[in-house]
């Protein structure tokens, strides 16, 4: 029975700051994930692969992005413990099917950053006509 | 004609962080504009139902991030001009545009929050025991 005191909306929601989605969403909110899982859907790649691929990311980002990927069950670390190591990662189904949706962020990036130039350039300049009147 | 110093790729690439691509990925790459923009994407909103929508949230952050977004092109602010002041905040067509595939990322994480939370339990598990061995 519904109590007067029984919240409305009680489905988890990205929106509650106390609900694991929040996590979840936060874990998805950095640019590292969102270059490293879709890298990773075309094929496995080695460290050395990834740190080519994704220009700009430290080998520090990249190890800690990675072992946190690994942690929420996203990217498969596999160690095939051989002499010279070498160790692969690939994504689990779980990280495919979050891989997808992050393609098309960075495909509507790359294809709507000159309009966000613009507008950027615009702002700029109606700001700067104000500050100088 | 293609000489062999023409780079094989010159499309526009996230990966490359020399491209403007690269500076809207990390606008999006924020919980706030995951949060922002879906909010916005039911309704207009004023500053104070955004607060109350998105918890956790600060007042400084909001402000700077609704900036961005306007900055951006992506975000209107609607500014009444009267007394006392109605500042409203609604997507542009742009911003509708992102918003749709930022939403389906937030429904992810809303749906797949418990298996990334059951592999971080088996992760922790696992690395526990390594070291206590």
């Amino acid at each position: 029975m519904q109590t007067p005191d029984t919240p409305v909306d009680e489905a988890p929601s990205v929106f509650d700051s106390h609900c694991s989605a929040r996590d979840a969403l936060e874990l998805i909110a950095s640019k590292w994930t969102m270059l490293i899982l879709p890298a990773l859907a075309s094929a496995p790649m080695r460290n050395g692969a990834l740190l080519r691929r994704i220009d700009g990311i430290s080998q520090k980002m990249l190890t800690q992005t990675l072992r946190d990927l690994e942690r929420n069950g996203l990217v498969i670390r596999d160690d095939r413990q051989t002499v010279p190591p070498h160790v692969e990662y690939r994504l689990s189904q779980l990280g495919q099917s979050l891989s997808r949706t992050l393609t098309i962020l960075d495909t509507w990036a790359e294809q709507n950053f000159p309009a966000l130039d613009r507008a950027k350039e615009r702002y700029d300049q109606q700001h700067s006509v104000k500050r100088n009147r």
